[in-house]
């Protein structure tokens, strides 16, 4: 296996400090920031994960902040997702869509005030686009990246550990809805969210210099419940449908296609770029969409490319995420199939490195 | 050091499998794509690029396309380099900036025909700004990338190898000029650029499908010049003062706090969206620049994240790029100086993780 070269361009994280000391094994890198994939082992990572608490550096969840008269406009302009009912204090799971209604991004929007939004972005420089909209269409709108680094708590003690460091007040969180607590005299949001099934949170921390205060302040606070540093595991977030953009859909896709029609209100998203293009895709149906499949045999290798899904000789789909699940005895997948094969129950073969391997087109996700 | 982490998101590339078979040790991620960093040993790799001839796969140096009526006017609002004397054939090294004069990229553009271009970008999605810029001003012109992938041909034997490939017309190609030429039955661009100073080539490869072949071919022709499998190398490419943007500059930046104020003409270049802001730049100048940096003292870490330079107590600039070079004996260095201090042969101190060094503003970078 190859190591990664270390350069300014991989930008550290506020963070970065604790998950070295933690002793990170893997990275990898997203929006051109350091990501770590493991720490003890991908397997012992997960099964931590599902029984403690773990403190996660996703800093690479870059913030791109709208801010000014405009910015509800703005946001409105780039999802299929009607947005007028949304709140201050609420998050929105957006698919973020082109012109041709492909999918730029799959972010969470958080709205700070009618006219200030961060978008919690996924792995495309989002930022770029953003300005270009707003440069182009002359709104009166600011679009920066803050100094703003997600610190997500994830695990079944999550509540535990941060009622610990801010209060019993974190536990009346709702899921996806934020508020704001103190933390050395700063406000910082914390929102129920994270990029896993096994409940927690995600810390806003803005300024980047209380980035390892509050690293050390939740692993000191946690020792009992045995906090560990942690990363978003492989295994879990395939068990639980966790899509991963620029994995599992990129820019050739629809949200249709990706089973995200449901946070596309295309009729009432008025001023969606998007709009007339998924107009046509929802009224036609995707013609091939994301499904979980579980592929036969033993662990199947690394899956660093798409692996082609074959049926009768056939090209019919691709499987973009693969690992061996130990709670469900099988490799857990995410593909995209074609409409012909995406029946539940459909058999399938994967052309896997190691050669065929029948497969089974499932109903639900594992978790 | 850790490991990487592969997976689709880190796309692979048309040569990877020959980049494999060489023996890759190190990698980089570089606009979402594998960029090998380093073969045998980083100075074995320097060594051989200064004496034979390497090829190497830039496939990361997306294109970005621009194709219709409004390509020119689209492509001179990106760039403050005036482009209206440009002609097909030609390759114009380009700063793109924002509303602001902030730095989105240094790709080189390159002139198909006069509606269409490809940008050969460095490391950010710039794809995204041309889309949202050609939707906001409703350009007749479409942005996208197509399936083509840089292979560079770099040394003092490049001229030899590629002329044994292409035939000897390649040795009339002249610096920053393509021409077309014929592989497999397919015309590809050859421009006389690239990543080094020791001469050579880049090939637009068109087609994933004919990568591993053009691969192949380059090897078996090559043999007794000692062709390796290479990749831009971190001492000579500062040696020779070629930026690298995300390391030495970003968005923070102006094209005149890089050096690269003889490439805007800020006057003519009529419709750059930047325009106005570069003019006040202009006229007042930058109060910061890049400049090459001669570190005293043994070799130092790598550097992978800014060390900041101090004179008199106070913080005066950083260094961003860093590596012993064994031709000079010395290291060398690029960092952002204030200008107070960026005159030649100002005496600075450097903070690396090591502690306190000496080192020398320079006039002129090493080679």
């Amino acid at each position: 296996m190859a190591q990664i070269s270390l350069s300014r361009r991989l930008r550290r994280t506020p963070f970065s400090d604790g998950v070295e000391a933690a002793g990170v094994k893997g990275y990898t890198v997203y929006n051109r920031m350091l990501l770590a994939t493991v720490f003890e082992s991908v397997e012992a990572d997960y099964r931590h994960l599902k029984n403690h608490v773990q403190v996660w550096d996703v800093s690479c969840e870059r913030q791109v902040e709208l801010r000014g008269p405009d910015a509800a406009r703005l946001m409105q302009m780039l999802t299929p997702r009607d947005l007028r009912r949304m709140l201050p204090g609420q998050c929105f799971y957006v698919p973020i869509v082109d012109e041709t209604g492909g999918m730029l991004n799959d972010p969470v929007a958080v709205k700070l005030s009618e006219d200030r939004w961060w978008i919690s972005i996924a792995d495309s420089d989002l930022l770029l686009w953003v300005k270009g909209i707003a440069n182009g269409y002359r709104l009166d709108v600011l679009v920066d990246e803050p100094d703003v680094s997600p610190l997500a708590i994830q695990g079944p003690k999550a509540d535990d550990l941060l009622a610990r460091v801010f209060g019993d007040r974190v536990r009346d969180i709702r899921f996806f809805k934020f508020d704001k607590f103190e933390f050395e005299g700063r406000e910082l949001a914390i929102a129920r969210s994270g990029y896993s099934k096994q409940g927690g949170f995600e810390i806003y921390v803005e300024g980047s210099d209380i980035g390892m205060p509050l690293w050390n302040a939740l692993f000191a606070a946690g020792e009992d419940l045995l906090v560990r540093a942690g990363c978003p595991n492989l295994i879990e977030r395939i068990e639980g449908g966790l899509l991963s953009y620029g994995n599992d859909m990129t820019d050739d896709n629809t949200p249709h296609e990706c089973g995200l029609g449901k946070f596309c209100n295309t009729h009432t998203a008025i001023g969606c770029i998007g709009r007339d293009a998924l107009l046509r895709v929802a009224k036609e149906g995707p013609v091939q969409q994301i499904r979980p499949i579980a592929i036969d045999g033993d662990a199947v290798p690394p899956c660093d490319r798409p692996w082609p899904i074959v049926a009768g000789g056939k090209r019919i789909g691709q499987i973009t995420s693969a690992a061996w699940s130990p709670d469900f005895g099988t490799n857990v997948s995410i593909g995209m199939v074609k409409l012909s094969h995406w029946e539940p129950g459909t058999r399938i073969e994967i052309e896997t490195p190691d050669g065929m391997r029948g497969a089974t087109v499932r109903e639900k996700f594992w978790i």
